[in-house]
């Protein structure tokens, strides 16, 4: 029977052991103390990623090829990871699209780590496990790693969001349907690609971004570049990977980089910070808190005014510390 | 110059006044002070709801028609409101879709408030801002509430599951493409409509929809039925209609109304109490605050272990109080 503790897990792993980094993966995956020893051990490994690069946009885009051709121009930096994040039915509770035998021609390769993750019902837990699991791959030696999202709903686009530099793919022919998604998806691009560039309607689509960028009234220092690429072919592949380095190296240039990275992790500690008190209100009301909860349900107490009567009953907020000024 | 006072403007809006009615939803649209008062004049207007019917689907299944219908057809029990959630583009601030001219038929009919919320940018707000706009509605006695989402995406599901019952619009030849989405747009659905039904492909549809449905393993005591519909000749929206009726009843008869209502005002609650304390710890937590945030974006302390840090500091989570058993 293998180890189950994190620690040994992690060793294995940095010797290059395959089911031991997917054990540590599995284990930020699913809440509990497994979940939080292993953030804890991998957490500085954040810190040695070199470059995160998020993959997202509509179904049938052609993202897994495209992302299987970038593994192989990241490679000549060192490792490469890659965390391909599925949704998945909560009928069948496996993942719906297992195209990841499109990734064939690197399972041979021991540098390439390729790891699905889908949603099992709760995107929100997916979109809190995937930054812990792209942070276990740096701590195993991995300076590389690449987030590609299937879908464009809220959920992928904050996960492709999160990583240092996010590639938009398109097709030609991205028309009026998606507006609402284009919008969302200039918001967070810092490369445009039109993949399948070899089809009709690529320079219209080209300029139709361009002037969507054009149209930006506050354009920041880094204006995405939008390129045409064939990832059938190969065609186009090289100056993406080109355009990626740049980002990054605008970021390192420009100091964003760490500003992105610490927002993210503020996010993430806020986010920790309000699932604790949140989880612990009901100790610390006592037995205000039942009365307070009824009244809230029976259309009563409004839950700002509630939150607010809540911290009074549990001592919080109002410290009897020394006031201000 | 009108009166910001909400209370004021509650009363006018009471009277019919749908200028008040509009400010007031504005007025919950954005944080503050005035949010929070509205908040709290008209949160018991929830209670007074007899029904919120979410209507959601993909861009162009027609939903907006097909919202007109149900409109004419709930017009027979009293007022209704319509909330239409609409993406908006960060770069124009505007809704994109303005096809509310749509619902042209009922701007004479002063049983009928329409209005159209944005995301402006920021889904999550929104996701909070609909609730209390539908009790609005409540408060000034619109007794039926029809909240129409124009994506697909987690956050307008999120919006669209929100009401009572949630009506998944969908077309002929729903297919493969959007298996994710049917995933979790199954997870929502209390009824199923296939609009556009005179198009070819209307019973596969159907058909797969309830296979779909047969599949569940654990199925619930209401099956989503699956109609067939044409919005744009009126064919089948009675029978719509009827069958959002029904689910209703189920839910008072059952008890699940109360539940689904308690529910979803317990996690407006625990998402109130989480703002409220995330944004009192710097205060609560001191000067620990600082050293302990510099640690977490220096790949040092991770944000769990960081949040019980922050907690101790502020001397939460662990009160001097009686101890259990």
């Amino acid at each position: 029977v293998r180890s189950r503790d994190p620690a040994v897990l992690l060793d294995e792993a940095r010797s290059g052991d395959r089911a031991a980094t997917g054990r540590l993966i599995s284990m930020v995956e699913r809440d509990g103390d497994a979940r939080r020893r292993v953030e804890g051990l991998t957490f500085p490994g954040g810190g040695k990623l070199r470059r995160v690069v998020g993959i997202t946009g509509a179904p049938g885009a052609g993202k897994s090829t495209l992302t299987d051709r970038l593994v192989t121009a990241a490679r000549d930096e060192g490792h490469v990871g890659v965390i391909a994040v599925d949704p998945s039915s909560p009928f069948t509770g496996g993942a719906v699209l297992g195209d990841r035998i499109r990734m064939g021609e690197h399972t041979d390769d021991a540098g390439v780590y390729i790891r699905s993750m889908a949603t099992r019902g709760h995107a929100g837990g997916l979109a809190r496990a995937v930054p812990a699991a792209v942070r276990v791959l740096g701590a195993i030696g991995i300076p590389t790693v690449l987030v590609e999202t299937v879908g464009v709903g809220q959920v992928e686009v904050e996960i492709a969001g999160a990583a240092d530099t996010t590639v938009v793919v398109v097709n030609p022919g991205w028309g009026d349907s998606v507006q609402a998604t284009k919008a969302g998806l200039l918001e967070i691009a810092d490369v445009f690609v039109i993949n399948k560039a070899d089809r009709p309607g690529a320079a219209e689509t080209r300029r139709d971004l361009e002037q969507m960028l054009d149209a930006d009234p506050e354009p920041a220092a880094w204006r995405p570049p939008v390129l045409l690429a064939t990832a059938a072919s190969g065609e186009g592949t090289g100056e993406l990977w080109k355009a990626i380095v740049d980002h990054g190296r605008h970021l390192v240039d420009s100091g964003e980089l760490a500003g992105r990275r610490g927002d993210r992790l503020l996010a993430e500690l806020r986010a920790a910070l309000a699932d604790r008190l949140v989880a612990e209100m009901p100790a610390l009301a006592g037995a205000a808190y039942d009365r307070i909860v009824a009244a809230v349900t029976g259309y009563e107490l409004d839950p700002h005014a509630a939150a607010g009567e809540l911290l009074r009953a549990a001592g919080v907020g109002h410290p009897a510390g020394p006031t201000p000024g």
